[in-house]
């Protein structure tokens, strides 16, 4: 029995990386549209379900994330280098951690009014989170796709340097305004989650095109 | 010489894991206890004082973990992947500077009052090291350990969960209670820090987890 | 063709990594002299077209960061590890990062006026930069640099002594001063962004020590 034969017995299980990576951004995604309907949101009992469920999809976060550590360890070849596979899935984690972050500091701190900025934050990282969905989805097939994928993370690129903006009129206009200080603090923390999850994205993005120069 | 006896050589080297992690996670007993102390008095002076010693385990905590990381550089085998020794010990350290960044924020920025949450996330901070200390003492026997081991990190678990709702509760008071901004904006930051070394305390428990699954 | 002659073809590639790490110590140092220039002036417009230019140094970095993790990847052989050459770039690139964010912070929050501390904090960072750049320099020539770069190193860590201190005095003025508390938020945000960075400094510092420590 040669090497690649005992090693093929072992090839079959890296088909499972895909889907592990896939469900992570299942869960992702669904975090992210929850966050984007809360910040759309002016219903105190709403936004208190949606913080819930957030949490209920940060929790499955964690646990597919630990599968995938798991199955990194079990198994001898993976299809991507394992720190690849390990980054990816651990900065997409930490994306709906900041998200679940995120929707806690509205709930914790209950500002009483939410300004624009904070919904076109919101709905930039679902629109990224999307976008990581569809090039997660064309990893399994990385060398035929990469010209796909390449499009994805040039969006994912697009979409940060739009939050920045977001972020950056959302601050000056908070400083500007002649709302409590008291509020000011609370908001002001808000808008730096939500700027650090749209950023957390762009992180995505990067390895998404480390993963692209090697292996496309 | 076979290649097993060329290794023997070495594997004595190995032992002087065991007994760098465990004098880490003292120096890391040790400061949540002065920690925990700090937090429970009212003196300025012995604040102050108190301050100082967490200053002193935090050089400490530096030199051991330098040494660590040396030893895996000069050695060529490890009782665990280095990369695991590194993470734990890396991850111990963490708490260690969190640990020393809240109790020099208590000096440098002085609030009036400590309000109850504090204390109580401290406490649980305490306990969290005393689990980490415990768990770290079992790791050079870890294939018979792995069930105390477990329960260790279960317990991590629920400290962490436990500091969540005490932040929580710590962090919607602070913004409800009519206290002035400015010592509003201290607290916010004492507590964010104390919050943040539960949660790097439950990241050990992740690492502990880890080495579980790979070596027990 | 014995492996030795396969693996000097590969050999002249090497050579690159230094030219290019070097090249982000330059892109450092010219984004922390801008940094220095921004907290010692005065003038509003100044100050803007500074922070457009530290902005341009910020994506030259990610660039050149790009590069070397491409380079990474293309070659077999490394002059240190992998591991050491990505960590060194990364933590770079961070103190780039770093000094981009408190540069953005003044123009965002345009603050009436900057407190001594932040200025002070500007040069530590500019020395700092300096000091790594110098021992960057030293790199490819390690084992005979060694005591230069050791010299650098401690340098190094002695400025982010001071800066703590600087840090400290400067924020509990602060909380003891009677300027408006927006302004203090304001101020507080940006000196703690530029503690970030002198701390981010002594990280390269760390990195280099263990370059010296395997390589020299």
């Amino acid at each position: 029995m040669k090497i690649n034969s005992i090693l093929s017995i072992f090839a079959p299980k890296d088909i499972k990386f895909f889907p592990l990576l896939e469900e992570t951004a299942v869960v992702l995604v669904q975090a992210a549209t929850l966050l984007d309907e809360l910040f759309s949101s002016n219903d105190k009992e709403k936004i208190k379900e949606l913080c819930k469920q957030i949490k209920v999809e940060e929790v499955k976060g964690d646990k597919v994330t630990g599968r995938i550590f798991k199955a990194l360890n079990d198994t001898f070849i993976t299809p991507f280098d394992r720190e690849d596979i390990g980054t990816l899935t651990d900065e997409m984690d930490d994306i709906i951690d900041v998200i679940n972050r995120a929707a806690q500091k509205v709930l914790l701190f209950s500002p009483q009014t939410l300004p624009p900025a904070t919904a076109q934050l919101a709905g930039i990282t679902k629109k990224g989170a999307i976008e990581i969905q569809a090039a997660v989805g064309e990893l399994s097939n990385v060398k035929k796709s990469d010209k796909v994928i390449r499009l994805h993370i040039k969006e994912i690129k697009r979409l940060e340097e739009e939050a920045d903006v977001v972020y950056e009129k959302g601050t000056s206009s908070l400083f500007q305004s002649d709302i409590r200080t008291v509020e000011l603090i609370k908001l002001k923390e808000i808008i730096q989650e939500l700027e650090k999850s749209a950023n957390k994205i762009n992180s995505v993005g990067k390895v998404l095109k480390t993963i692209i120069v090697k292996y496309a």
